[in-house]
């Protein structure tokens, strides 16, 4: 088999952009073309776009060829969206992964993007409450903030976890954000000033949540014979895990375990070789800050139940157990939900690179990125590591 | 590679149907478990799903998980929605292909879908019209109609393609319709009854016009070494190519030639080693017939322009230069987008497997199925081989 590594990147500002989804894909585009010395457009042969909602926030059905047409690319080989909510964007770098580990593509662009922020913003509240199952969940008003809520009351309830400790989550995150000029929200926070914040759906506040934010990201993947045409530094993929679980909430087997996540992290780690305890840096999808805390135990970072002692101790922290997103999270940078995890991977290619400021520098050999999705019925693990 | 292979089919009846986009995916992954002889949930490591356009037809976005709760499946390796509007359900074959030969996935199930008619068929033609470009192509009111239209206009004006030569398309893709069950119309039409249909976009007639059709299609996948423990009849994908060029209307190269096309299908037949007169039997994309004739000609069955006396002579019949859309095709079976691309595969099986009429058998051992998308700027060609 083939082996398969990031070779190039490039990243939007992210925010309340007034830009369209086009301009946002053009502008992750560019950067990606900027940061690859020698890549030209012709060298492009397959094109993956992770999306969620263009369809409804876009009103943009089939982006896939738009998408290369605003970067100036003709796929000849393989070409198609992936959308799997929240997974989207690690789903089109699978896409990737596969086709040219299966010799089906030789240079391929992977791009998430996501339009959020539209005028009748009630349609975008519509449209993310789609993502849970219409006809029973969806119906009864249970978007992302509610069922988070849940899983959050439910663990303080079983674990005594408690408000201040979901606080330090975004305490960190946003130290970390801080010095990310691509976030959403570069700019530190205090405990106070989360657990003061607007209360959304108890006990999550707005700052225990991440922004509805628009943005975009796109990395260049290609094969090991060519990984160094295009770089010094190339961040080889060595294990990939998925793991689904169901769709309505009343068929989850537990609120406070995300069983999923657990069987997609063994067996991405199995496939690289690796235990957990051999990362260096990790990514995972704080889209509210109960979620980095059962990311901790569902991990094997810590115990189950023990995740909110976790932070507490300051394990994710640079010098702890494992930094974990050091980007800022979807909490600091936010959460343009099919460009999170293209822009996750490419926060551990910046890392081996040593692009990132020196505040949040880990670096290492082994990163790892984590996405969950809808009612966290599906759970994505990759395993990174720096060529060498 | 793993070699990869097709070993189980489903299909539901397609029609304007009483049924949700869930009740659709229940009876085809129904259908597919009943063909599948020791096929058990926990043998299925993962699903791919093919839908366009769900998120506002059917107002439920990821609908990956949706389907697996349906079918009773939990994947854990791979799990993803492929959107390539008319493209997605062969997209969904492709990505599962992918992970297969990457050793990525053991055994796939994958499943097209489409609810497209809703109570509000205005919504249902602005979700279509939202393929094209938004900003440029749709809000001039170009969606697929008058685009092909254009294209029908054109091909008559450079070449002499006559609205007969068109119709004749219709009546063969109805003949063979007609025994079809699954068809959404198993009809018979006269060339008579095509050119007096209702004018939808001069030159096109209703009956020049594929329809628009609720329905599913699920296939069963698995590599090379596990294929017989599923099927005496595994049908191998050998080829695979696809081309895709710009997405606006005013950069495609031309409106008659459709290069994606020339170079989807030499890459695939290439894949395959084979060329095109090696096609025992063969599934084209004929949303509107002027496709199924530009399709003759860059499949490279007939010369440019000789589209249209290929149909007159009876070349894509049985017993002509290669029989075409035996199933009854776009025409006859009608297009619900995500589902047609996975029948179109199941139809190659069924005349491999000899399990279709003898009015349309064919039989063979090579079959080649195409799909296109948008404005034709996409094209997918897949090249299949019955094993032995």
């Amino acid at each position: 088999m083939r082996k398969v590594a990031i070779v190039g990147v490039g990243l939007t500002k992210w925010g309340v952009r007034q830009a369209t989804y086009k301009e946002l894909v053009q502008e992750a585009g560019k950067a990606l073309f900027d940061d690859v010395e020698g890549l030209e457009k012709k060298d492009v042969d397959s094109l993956f776009v992770g999306s969620a909602l263009v369809d409804r926030l876009a009103f943009q059905a089939y982006p896939a060829p738009l998408v290369a047409e605003q970067l100036g690319i003709e796929p000849r080989r393989m070409i198609m969206r992936t959308e799997m909510a929240c997974v989207s964007g690690q789903a089109a770098i699978r896409a990737a992964y596969a086709s040219i580990a299966a010799g089906l593509s030789d240079v391929a662009v992977v791009v998430g993007a996501e339009k959020m922020n539209v005028p009748d913003m009630a349609e975008a509240q519509s449209s993310m409450a789609a993502v849970l199952d219409r006809e029973w969940d969806g119906v009864n008003g249970l978007n992302a903030p509610p069922y988070f809520a849940m899983v959050a009351q439910r663990h303080m309830h079983e674990y005594g976890t408690t408000a201040e400790q979901m606080a330090e989550v975004s305490v960190k995150n946003h130290e970390f954000s801080a010095t990310n000029p691509t976030a959403h929200f570069p700019k530190a926070v205090t405990k106070e000033k989360v657990l003061s914040s607007f209360m959304v759906a108890p006990p999550l506040r707005l700052l225990d949540c991440s922004g509805i934010t628009d943005g975009a990201a796109a990395v260049l993947m290609t094969h090991g014979d060519l990984a160094r045409k295009y770089t010094d530094t190339p961040v080889f993929i060595e294990g990939l895990g998925q793991a689904s679980i169901g769709s309505l909430v009343g068929n989850l087997k537990s609120l406070t375990t995300w069983y999923p996540l657990k069987t997609a992290a063994r067996d991405a780690l199995a496939m690289a070789g690796i235990a957990i305890h051999d990362v260096d840096v990790a990514e995972t999808h704080d889209c509210f800050t109960i979620s980095e805390i059962m990311e901790y135990e569902d991990l094997g970072l810590c115990e189950k139940g023990k995740g909110g002692r976790f932070i507490e101790e300051g394990q994710s922290r640079i010098g702890g157990t494992l930094p974990i997103n050091t980007r800022g999270g979807l909490l600091g940078c936010g959460h343009p939900l099919g460009a999170t995890g293209v822009a996750q991977a490419i926060e551990i290619v910046q890392q081996f690179r040593a692009e990132v400021p020196k505040e949040r520098y880990v670096g290492g050999e082994w990163g790892l990125c984590h996405n969950l999705s809808g009612n966290a019925n599906d759970h994505a693990v990759m395993v990174l590591h720096r060529g060498s």
